[in-house]
């Protein structure tokens, strides 16, 4: 083992069993000879000492990560970021697919994260730079988790609401208020034609506004809101809370009237996802916090492409994400990709409700819609409607007004003559979404 | 609210009630006034919109976060790591610290981790490049956490080793091995003078592998090797698992034998690791898969000091951590604050033993030793125990050969004459280091 045997860490996609790996796309900077880098970060990633000293063995063939393709994009003058290592050679940039047996670990989250954005991917020597850009799962894998219980088209039939966008709201002021005045909020926005209510992911189970009482208040109102519209309507709680707390505040959020569960995502951990998708009665839905520290550069960390496919493994039906227009630092190819990885084919398991947000009013549906090209995503405006200068139901009505005129192939401004509160959105955010560059803290939205 | 009241969000911490708030270190880089655009940050990370539309009031003074000092510390030409954002004005770096009202979500850490580096973090308008340095604790938050059981003092009371470090081996090759070879490895290390054997953190509860048969049989090597040297070992096993197998496997794994347990922090989730601790007989150790993602950067993410006091306060005895050594992609600086964070006065909560590693034989011991100037250390070698070109046992006993060599203030090279252990690891990964920019697999460490 004195010379380290690279090639033992290379394999070709054909004569693999296709079922037993996971493969793994990575965008490397490593110094040197890249095939020996690529293998060293294949070692690190499985079995880095392959044998017992005294012992002939070779652990490789069963458990080893191999190296599928490996493609030099770019010969580098230094590394991205500042970042280094003292290695000999040039430098290169390197698109990499490894294949990663999952039987070294099995259909376990936190065990799959150890693998592939672990100490081995971040710390293989002469790599200093990586980022996780995708994966793709065998049938076989993805057989062992049960991913959304309802999906679009459960949450579609649960809301009998097809062929258009889900029309989510962010009650706002986001926190600080009682329960009361916070529910009467959500009561507008469910009357001017908001599908979903939604807490803010900030909102926990406090003193000042409990998960029972807001959700006791806001069920009740849920159900006034159905009768007086004809509609179901959905009131979506945020139980973020420590783990060991999940399921019982699951328990207490729908005993009380509460028909869709916010969790967010990192903070709770992937697995304790899962874990709530086993319990779950009602549709779950995933915020997005801290996702950014980990995929904001583009050469650096984990894809948030990656987090999306594993949350809609974890089980959520609907998966809020950082959308479109300069605020939320994502490329549109980034969002798109996010999307996509709710929506495409993925063997057994159901899509998730993509929901790419940010700053979102009226006058930003347009511009989601013509991006997506699909109505199967979710709106989710905050103080687009909240913030509306005539209140919450005008606020949602102002949406409901934007969807009716894209449906109706009217530009905004020619649907507003007749629609006065999407005509006063216009007005309101449309100014202050000009003022976006002096810092306004009002809805900010596409509108470039 | 037409225009932004940014003096709202700032405050005199000596007008502030200490024990309500949690202070928070963030560098930033803004474009346009500092001032207003650490405001926004404040307003992003609590209170967003403080009023409600035709009301009159106000949020903020007991819901708003609160800029306490902010401090300019250069203008830049552009953003780091080509981050951008259209808005007008110069760029500034600055170092920002807030108070964060705790009473917004209260002790619970998924929130906590919702309000400091979520949506509100990293999505405030004008402020693409957002690093968290450092987080401070009052003590009436402290006191909601359990913190480690065992802590530094109650670990070495259990091993009865005092005035040294804490001897670890990884046992390797990592995976791949059945249980009885694995155990005849880590027999060997206790035999050479290792306290604690470890399982790899990408060793899971697998069929070739499984948790009940490694803990059952490591656990009678275990007591073997008590017996033999007289002196109390610990067999640590990974139980990272999906959350709710935690407990089951906590039960599983300590009745057979193991008496400490690794788990992955992040992908785990540093709540599930709270709600072990509440079921956990035995010391708990975190491992670091995952924490480069978002810590690297000098100035982008979460600094890996605010996840090691969060790893401390979640309950960890133990916290190993990327360590010194180019490698590794840690400043001394940062080892250094990790290191701290463990050890610091923390209100209630004990002190966590620091276990800084990568790639460590007996010739890093007396560079690491230097720098902590403290013997409440863990050290932990992988293959410098594990492929010793004499075994496991030879591998061993040279670490605990250069511990001696370091007591007795003599170089390594002197105590090796005498000591044929230490004087082949010199030999072999000596050599192995000089080889390091040539990528050698084998162990590398901190010789420059």
């Amino acid at each position: 083992m004195d010379s380290f045997d690279w090639a033992g860490f290379f394999a070709d996609k054909s004569e693999l069993d296709r079922e037993a790996y996971l493969f793994l796309d990575y965008y490397i900077e490593c110094s040197g000879d890249p095939k020996l880098a690529a293998a060293h970060f294949c070692a690190e990633q499985s079995t880095a000492q392959w044998r017992r000293v005294g012992h002939d063995e070779d652990l490789r063939p069963r458990f080893g990560a191999r190296v599928i393709t490996l493609e030099v994009i770019a010969e580098l003058p230094a590394f991205s970021y500042g970042l280094s290592q003292a290695t000999k050679g040039p430098i290169s940039a390197c698109r990499v697919r490894i294949a990663q047996p999952h039987a070294n670990f099995g259909p376990r989250l936190p065990n799959l994260l150890s693998a592939i954005c672990g100490e081995g991917t971040f710390f293989a020597p002469g790599i200093p730079v990586v980022k996780l850009l995708d994966i793709t799962f065998p049938e076989s894998y993805l057989a062992h988790f049960q991913g959304p219980q309802f999906g679009v088209e459960g949450l579609r039939a649960r809301l009998k609401a097809y062929d258009r966008p889900i029309f989510f709201g962010v009650i706002k002021p986001n926190i600080g208020l009682p329960p009361d005045a916070f529910t009467a909020l959500g009561y507008e926005g469910w009357l001017g034609g908001l599908d979903i209510a939604k807490d803010d992911e900030m909102l926990a189970d406090t003193p000042w506004c409990s998960l029972a009482r807001r959700a006791e208040l806001l069920g009740e109102a849920r159900r006034r809101a159905e009768e007086a519209t004809g509609r179901p309507k959905i009131y979506m709680a945020n139980i973020t809370d420590e783990v060991d707390r999940l399921s019982e505040l699951h328990d207490l959020a729908v005993s009380r009237g509460a028909n869709a569960l916010l969790v967010n995502t990192m903070p709770v951990g992937l697995s304790a996802v899962r874990m709530l998708r086993k319990h779950a009665e009602v549709p779950l839905v995933a915020h997005f916090p801290f996702i950014a520290a980990f995929s904001r550069l583009p050469h650096f960390g984990v894809h948030s492409r990656v987090i999306t496919k594993l949350q809609r493994l974890a089980g959520y039906d609907i998966i809020i994400m950082p959308g479109f227009g300069e605020r939320m630092h994502m490329t549109d190819e980034e969002v798109m990709a996010c999307v996509q990885a709710c929506l495409e084919p993925m063997g057994p398991i159901k899509p998730s409700l993509p929901v790419p947000g940010g700053s979102d009013w009226a006058g930003t549906l347009p511009l989601v819609y013509e991006r997506l090209k699909t109505v199967d995503f979710g709106f989710v405006p905050g103080r687009g409607v909240f913030g509306h200068p005539q209140g919450p139901r005008a606020g949602a009505a102002s949406i409901r007004q934007a969807w009716e005129a894209i449906a109706s192939s009217k530009t905004l401004d020619e649907y507003a003559k007749d629609h006065p509160d999407l005509a006063a959105a216009l007005v309101a955010f449309g100014k202050q979404n000009r003022q976006r560059s002096e810092n306004e803290p009002q809805p900010r939205g596409g509108k470039k």
